[in-house]
């Protein structure tokens, strides 16, 4: 059984979270670049809008009872919308004001006081959807429109302002918007397949992603954890054992 | 706080593993097969020999009395020898018998009745160290020989089979040696310098590590695993709720 060595990134959202293990994705880079300080958690779930994923973030969080047996989720990356503007009749659409309400709600269940999951040392990052490129969509992905994801992003933002404590945004649409030079036919580039993105699109909201880090919570950069086990130069040949005692990330 | 809605399979050696997560990695490889399935948790420790290792080990892995709070380790990936084959003087030398105790001993740690860490739904797979290429190895590398590093992929070996439950063994050594058919001097299509693994490399040590949970332990295999939490056309859209609670992911 795995003791709680590490606490974790969780990285919650729909397909665009789950294939980001593949060649290039986001996940991946992250669990790189973190090694040894905290593990990268896939929790992403392919066709899945906000109203299908919060019963299951509700499992994904142990409530406060539980907190002491496991791994903290120092972030948690909530990353949603590329389902949720789905236009009528998809049965993967959600209104554009509930879509905004089940972020907050969401927010609220980690922020709240009052919520049996309250956790307030895990800061979160909202991610918001990428443009999706109509030129490129496949037919079965046809339900989505440029414009309607400009609004369900926007959608992120307001729910970020609303919040009572603090969430960062990290603007994926707007990185990649730029990114093609704000033409939507040059989102090929950044999009496999109009919707989902490709390692260009990964390389972009990765790097955004590590910014944010970097600037809204700077302990929890990569570069400034320690790791949990020391380097190898740092045993003690003679009696390796009290050497390699788990430490505090947090120098 | 991150609840316990997966089991994972736990990747500990030494920095071949740690970089697993680069491009090409096997770690992010496994991960990506894997998601919504079981967690794979990077537990490499570059520069660390089996003496140094041990002690984390025992960290890594829950006591009986804490194994009901925390994930299963289904498959438990055991690659040490890298380091372990340096010549003496290095200080990360660990004589040949002695590196084989260890493995022993790693593999009691789980397998033994009278360990703390017992787990017998645990499968262990170990595997050999690579081949290096004396050619291509760096100055600071360079304590390493052809000969010695394959007198420690067959001291693995021979430590499997010293077992008395089964362990699974993916000879890295002769799968990347019979890769580059069999001449040093073409093992640098698969290290890249000389000691750790190129993309190609470690696409043989993935294919041969896949192969090998396929052929022993099929259960495990990821096409025969269900999703912790169903495809989102198995979503009750009425009440999701009850729909999707997390599932066993055995059929």
């Amino acid at each position: 059984m795995a003791a709680k060595v590490q606490d974790v990134i969780m990285l919650f959202g729909d397909s665009i979270t789950q294939v980001g293990w593949s060649d290039g994705g986001f996940g991946a880079r992250l669990q790189h670049v973190y090694s040894r300080r905290l593990d990268v958690l896939n929790r992403g779930f392919g066709g899945y809008n906000t109203d299908w994923a919060i019963p299951i973030l509700e499992q994904c969080l142990a409530t406060q009872d539980d907190q002491q047996y496991v791994p903290k989720i120092r972030i948690l990356v909530f990353w949603f919308g590329a389902n949720d503007a789905c236009a009528k009749p998809s049965p993967q659409h959600v209104p554009l004001p509930k879509f905004i309400e089940n972020i907050k709600h969401a927010v609220g269940l980690i922020q709240s006081a009052e919520s049996p999951y309250y956790s307030p040392s895990t800061k979160i990052i909202l991610v918001t959807p990428p443009p999706v490129n109509t030129y490129q969509l496949a037919p079965e992905l046809s339900d989505r429109t440029f414009d309607t994801t400009k609004e369900y992003a926007d959608g992120v933002k307001a729910a970020a302002m609303a919040s009572e404590s603090k969430v960062s945004v990290v603007d994926a649409w707007t990185a990649i918007w730029k990114a093609a030079g704000e033409r939507e036919g040059a989102l090929s580039k950044y999009l496999s397949d109009g919707l989902h993105l490709s390692p260009d699109g990964y390389t972009v909201v990765y790097e955004a992603l590590i910014e944010t880090i970097k600037v809204d919570h700077p302990s929890l950069h990569y570069e400034n954890l320690q790791p949990v086990f020391p380097p190898w130069a740092g045993v003690d040949r003679a009696n390796p054992g009290p050497s390699v005692q788990k430490k505090d990330i947090f120098k």
